[in-house]
């Protein structure tokens, strides 16, 4: 291993030409999270014993001649709302930390250790996944590896801090509106959040059904396809998991961008914004030689709606808890899921009624582009507390404003991959890759070839 | 013609042989309307010249030779919420009598025409189909051809009266949750709500989009089963039909109910009704053999989510008239789409969430029976005015309970026809035939075949 911060690829190699033994990989994981979890606050559980044992099955399964999957010997760690047998979802909560162990792991979980992967623990989160800082009332804030008074972005922070710190090569987040995308491109790593459906959420604690996805984090784009194509495929305990047979991107990879129509998102994409932000699309579009751009019609009102149903469906969510004990939730969360319960469920069906609209159009945009590059965040991480930051010479909020250029666009599901921009000596940032529902291997070929090329890489924080 | 009120079948028969012109049977209609539709109000609009001249174009293809489609010189009329080229829509409103006219007929009302039927008008009902009762403010209240004092049901009111009183054999109406059925049985005559999706709902003015279904009445089985068939068929302009292929149901008539496991719906739907409702449901188990009973669980739940539901879309679709001109709707309806203005959306949210599981609890009782048997209203005919009512000892409201029988049914999208039952010298009283989706042959069988043993037929008015 001759980088600092190998990628999953080069540690299964390793491991399953047995240089390296899946023991010593996860003892090595172990060891970095005991020195230096206490600086990132990426972990609310590490599993140390149960890591070891899986990675010493790994390693007698190496010895005997048996195929020890794809991931072997690979450390990884999950969102704390995936199930994880023996052990209490908490969902980034103090309410959930009362209630009974997991009896069985999540699917995507049980699907990355049957590719050889071993679970290493659980990662801080904002409370119910209602946020974009990981800035947990109860368990604190996670930390940005590259300046730790920064915050690692939400609410997946935990994921994308373990990542960029070097703790584990893979982890697992949710994406509700933004919650892979905006802490990877906050961290400066790869965030795929898959297209709506496409992976089985059985076994996560979710927040806005109709907006949630799983996706991975990771270093490179090698991974992000060796871990997507190993966690695809239907599952009948997610009723809205999709039935379409699992579509392989590892082999994709090398065609690259070649072929595509590829367009630059015009319009509310291009405004509000710092100008570093749109120049990091830039930067990306030239080395493709992209110059087209397209507008998505009322991307505005798709965030707004976006905040309606996400309000409606979390309230629901949560309503028994809030009624009866609303001093137990993290008051970011609380006085927005209190505010969901008094949104009219006329706006709701309204939201719901324009999303089709939405959809209809953007599906059209796709029939004349196969790509479209839009920026992850308004701006680089924002200083942990900080309450207002300045964007484009206008005040906003941090914590809602963080996700304006997600939001929109999981709002309808697509497949996206958060990419981090190649810019050295400064915090990192992200571009978004989008494609129309299902093509995940497109996203995954542009960010294969900008990588390829040297335009994006995760940074290694000094 | 040798009956009073002969059915549509017959009817088409006669023009088909040339026994009688298209012309007369349509004057002979709007001769009828004209004499006595003062006395019952089902008409909102009469199209005496566009139907004769219809008529003429079937007399002149069939001396052609040519084929004039399964209702020949059948004339027949729709509620008034679907689109007439050429006249403005009502729906039951003042409101959209300011509207512009339809520029093109509804997709069902084209597909009846293709068959040859002859639209001759527009019928009553509850402003914006929000309602049991057709007592609508702006245009007046339908009468009960079998008791002028009383209502006709609703919210399809006119649609059912026009063919109780025999002034058309075949009307269309909407079903959102009992406004088909309810009628019908008040009314004594069949009516289907077909399975959710079945049929085409484009250029007709919903209300509630998520219940919203439309269907057929009739004086016969067999005219029901010929007009369904007509109607079948996937519509890319209405985005919740579904693209099963049409499955005819005419030639399944003969087969009757020999083979099916049929029960009586217990729990919810064997209390709170007068006694005689019960008796009618009973007399049709007997005369099927029938004793065993399914319990549907939840069904009162079931009910108070599609209230919500209803009340949130039906709010949503108003909202902005409600806004600025709310002194313009029906006070009946007014007062009820203000409150759904404030329903909360986390109840939207929980109510579909609930319909989820309920559909679910129902799709496992129709594996172990195929048909189910309930009342459809929990009375007959209230007066027309009247407020409360007393059902089985408990003073109830009208307007909201005529329908607690059929809402918990439609908010499932189950395939229902209300047949009515033979009792003679009362009023009209229905029963609910209710089947798994999509098995709208299965409830023709047995609605043909307690017609054909005179167990249920559509008494003709003193």
């Amino acid at each position: 291993m001759n980088s600092p911060h190998p990628d999953a690829t080069q540690i299964a190699e390793t491991v399953r030409r047995q240089d390296v033994s899946a023991r010593s990989v996860v003892a090595a994981a172990l060891a970095r999270i005991a020195e230096h979890d206490q600086t990132y606050n990426c972990f609310t559980t590490v599993l140390a014993d149960s890591a070891l044992a899986d990675a010493e099955r790994i390693d007698h399964a190496i010895a005997e001649g048996k195929e020890p999957g794809a991931l072997a010997g690979v450390p990884f760690a999950v969102k704390d709302l995936f199930d994880i047998q023996g052990v209490t979802t908490l969902a980034g909560s103090k309410i959930n930390a009362e209630k009974s162990s997991a009896n069985k792991d999540a699917t995507l979980v049980t699907r990355l250790k049957q590719a050889g992967a071993v679970l290493v623990g659980a990662l801080n989160m904002d409370e119910y996944a209602y946020g974009f800082t990981t800035e947990n009332a109860h368990y604190g804030a996670s930390h940005n590896p590259h300046d730790v008074s920064r915050i690692a972005g939400g609410s997946s922070g935990g994921s994308a801090a373990a990542i960029a710190s070097g703790l584990v090569p893979i982890t697992l987040g949710s994406d509700t509106n933004g919650s892979i995308r905006v802490p990877a491109a906050l961290c400066g790593i790869f965030g795929l959040k898959p297209t709506y459906g496409r992976l089985p959420r059985s076994g996560a604690y979710l927040f806005s059904s109709s907006f949630d996805h799983l996706g991975p984090f990771a270093r490179s784009t090698r991974d992000i396809a060796t871990v997507f194509d190993v966690l695809q495929g239907y599952d009948a305990d997610d009723p809205v998991c999709s039935q379409r047979p699992p579509q392989l991107c590892t082999p994709e990879l090398s065609k690259g961008a070649t072929g595509l129509r590829i367009a630059i998102a015009d319009g509310y994409f291009a405004e509000g914004a710092e100008p570093e932000v749109f120049a990091a699309v830039e930067q990306i579009a030239k080395a493709l030689g992209v110059s087209q751009r397209v507008t998505i019609p009322e991307a505005h009102r798709a965030r707004a709606a976006a905040f309606v149903i996400t309000s409606c469906e979390g309230a629901n969510l949560h309503f028994a808890d809030l009624k009866t004990r609303p001093q137990d939730f993290d008051p970011a969360t609380r006085d927005r899921f209190l505010a969901g319960c008094l949104v009219p469920g006329h706006w709701y069906v309204q939201a719901q009624r324009f999303r089709r609209w939405y959809c209809d159009q953007v599906r059209e945009i796709f029939q004349h582009v196969d790509i479209i590059l839009a920026p992850t965040t308004p701006c680089s991480a924002p200083l942990i507390g900080q309450e207002r930051m300045t964007v484009n010479g206008v005040e906003v909020l941090v914590r809602p404003n963080l996700g304006m250029f997600t939001q929109p666009l999981s709002f309808i599901g697509l497949p996206i991959i958060s990419v981090p921009i190649q810019r050295s000596g400064q915090l990192p940032l992200g571009v978004q890759i989008i494609a129309a529902s299902y093509n995940e291997a497109l996203v995954l070929r542009v960010a294969s070839e900008l990588e390829t090329r040297g335009i994006v890489a995760a940074p290694v924080p000094h």
